[in-house]
């Protein structure tokens, strides 16, 4: 087992019979959400923390799936949570979650609708970040936790922690909101645009009911997310780590992998959309399009956030381009003006957007700190 | 006829029938070059300038084309060259050509390749922007112009206008650099990567003969010219023009058109694949990946420069990030660095990468300062 792993980890599942009224007015019958931990609830129930997940992240956070392939197994952010990591499991129980609409194993588009013992496809309802709160706090309930010791999250795994602490002031003591934004820009929702136009054009997509064509939109998929891995990186880590290096040191005048950074994008895209389903993706991209705390209180974000009863660490990142450090100020900056408990880093780091899932020194020392402070 | 405006132009051919070797290796039989000309060339021939053109442009720079529909057809430039305009063709001979490899009449991947009786489509060359300043010379020759007063380009223009002072120094005596680069960064060439593929992977591509299947590969070719938009435009205009507004007053939950910024997107996409050639754009796209004129001295753009014996106006915008400001400095310290004569201004606009297209009293006044101290 490497040091500081949760060690061999398995998923569970929870079932919830009762409906869930969407906020489109769309209703959710029943659902299930599969879920991992990691650490032991402490009898008070009062040291569980829930990790959110961003656009393509799942409940899979810590630990590893299979002891004979650990490093390919691994969570999506086990540098962060573990024994003696920023996130102590000595300390915490921690829950990770695959969100409504996912295709993990938790209810989504990909799963079977029992009405028409098809897929769901294109009849899945678009879910916002407001219905996530509400599916996650029934796992709360299920699992006996009263209030989270913290929500955390990066991207739109930030935003849901946000959206936890405002429309669940009483059961968040800790918001960690990373390398998030109060809500998406117009370049940013164009970006996304761009990405679900790939999707829905591709011939294979046949109006999102392409499971029963046995196909799946793969071209649009692997655009999608090529596009994606611009914008998680940085400019200037593309330029150092591809710049116009040459796959095979001559240029060959085709289209075929001639720079480095296009294999790197075309293998990302393949692999991508080997696994992941096209219409999850294209809901979690709708959903960061929707999320706006502050809509509800005619743009004003100190308004919104005024509800919320937890502390708060806004961490950004100085090439995250996608959500820029002046989009984390304007989190802080409300809360600084509503006089709330805030604490915010601006972490000086070459990975852009994705540096939020990055080891870095400073950054995951200041989590430490943070969480070190959390009364369990 | 509108004021300052060169009025009702044509378009004229020139055809080439000694065979154009490529920098590729490959050979171009004979091509045509389509063109349209303003203002007189005077008895020495020392009054010519040269536009080039950006990667969707043509060489209909100025005036109108249909008296009928004159806002319509207005040349690309034709803010910037008239009667009174910054480029005054009472005193100058404008040129606007079509490069080879378009699609607005010069010979390209749509033309008829003369050995099979079909359009080229996949069998049309890759071609370098050394290519295009070396078939442009031949219409020069054509045309009788000895040397330009001015060789003047935006963008992939402004990459011409570099390369023509490099390889064909006695030919140019002002070179306009505009909104350029050196070189397209790892990013710049994903960006291109990204839009390549939705081309080449539309099933209705058929490998770049399309034309026979009497289809075209509209969704590859919509999907990157909504792509491009994203990058063409500065983020803070994006926020501005279209910000978070709705097109119909309510989200509705679906994946039609919600936000503004999406029908724009989506509009510019339709429009555009309505009219241009895919292999054109996927050739223009590699032109800009290829080019690199430092890579013949080492990466040493200053020892690239030094055979140059043209003056050079550089002009950048501060909001462009597809080609930032501060790589046109790389090109102005090269010049510097030499000794080389460079006037530069960096100019504060809203637009984008698109801002050299724009009207800006700023950049007008410099581009027209700069004009009338040349001798023509």
């Amino acid at each position: 087992m490497p040091a500081h792993s949760v060690g061999l980890v398995a998923a569970q599942s929870a079932r919830f019979d009762a409906p869930l009224v969407l906020k489109s007015g769309a209703v959710v019958p029943a659902y299930e959400l599969v879920y991992e931990t990691y650490g032991t609830l402490n009898a008070a129930k009062s040291n569980a923390i829930l990790i959110c997940h961003a656009l393509s992240g799942h409940h899979h956070v810590a630990g590893y799936t299979d002891p004979e392939h650990i490093k390919e197994t691994l969570g999506w952010w086990d540098n962060m949570i573990g024994p003696g990591k920023p996130l102590d499991t000595r300390k915490f129980f921690v829950v990770g979650v695959n969100n409504l609409g996912g295709c993990h194993g938790s209810t989504g588009p990909s799963s079977l609708n029992p009405a028409t013992g098809h897929p769901w496809g294109a009849d899945f309802p678009l879910v916002t970040v407001e219905d996530w709160v509400r599916a996650q706090a029934r796992l709360a309930d299920r699992l006996g936790i009263d209030a989270w010791a913290a929500v955390m999250g990066g991207s739109l795994g930030g935003m849901q922690a946000l959206q936890w602490a405002i429309d669940q002031p009483e059961r968040v003591r800790h918001a960690a909101v990373i390398a998030a934004a109060p809500r998406l820009t117009a370049e940013n929702i164009a970006f996304n645009d761009v990405a679900r136009q790939a999707i829905l054009t591709d011939p294979d997509f046949h109006g999102g009911n392409f499971y029963q064509h046995h196909t799946k939109p793969a071209r649009g998929l692997r655009l999608a997310r090529m596009l994606g891995h611009i914008t998680y990186l940085s400019d200037d880590q593309m330029a150092e780590k591809f710049g116009r290096k040459l796959k095979n040191d001559a240029i060959d005048y085709g289209y075929g992998v001639e720079f480095e950074i296009e294999s790197y994008l075309r293998y990302q895209g393949d692999k991508f959309a080997s696994w992941f389903d096209a219409n999850t993706y294209l809901l979690m991209t709708k959903a960061l399009d929707y999320f706006d705390p502050a809509h509800a209180t005619d743009g004003n974000l100190a308004a919104a956030l005024a509800r919320a009863r937890a502390k708060f660490l806004v961490i950004s990142f100085t090439t995250d381009w996608r959500f820029s450090p002046a989009r984390s100020r304007k989190i802080v900056n409300a809360l600084v003006r509503n006089g709330q408990d805030v604490a915010y880093a601006s972490i000086a780091s070459q990975h852009g957007h994705d540096s939020f899932l990055m080891m870095d020194a400073q950054y995951h020392a200041i989590v430490r700190a943070y969480m070190e402070r959390i009364a369990a």
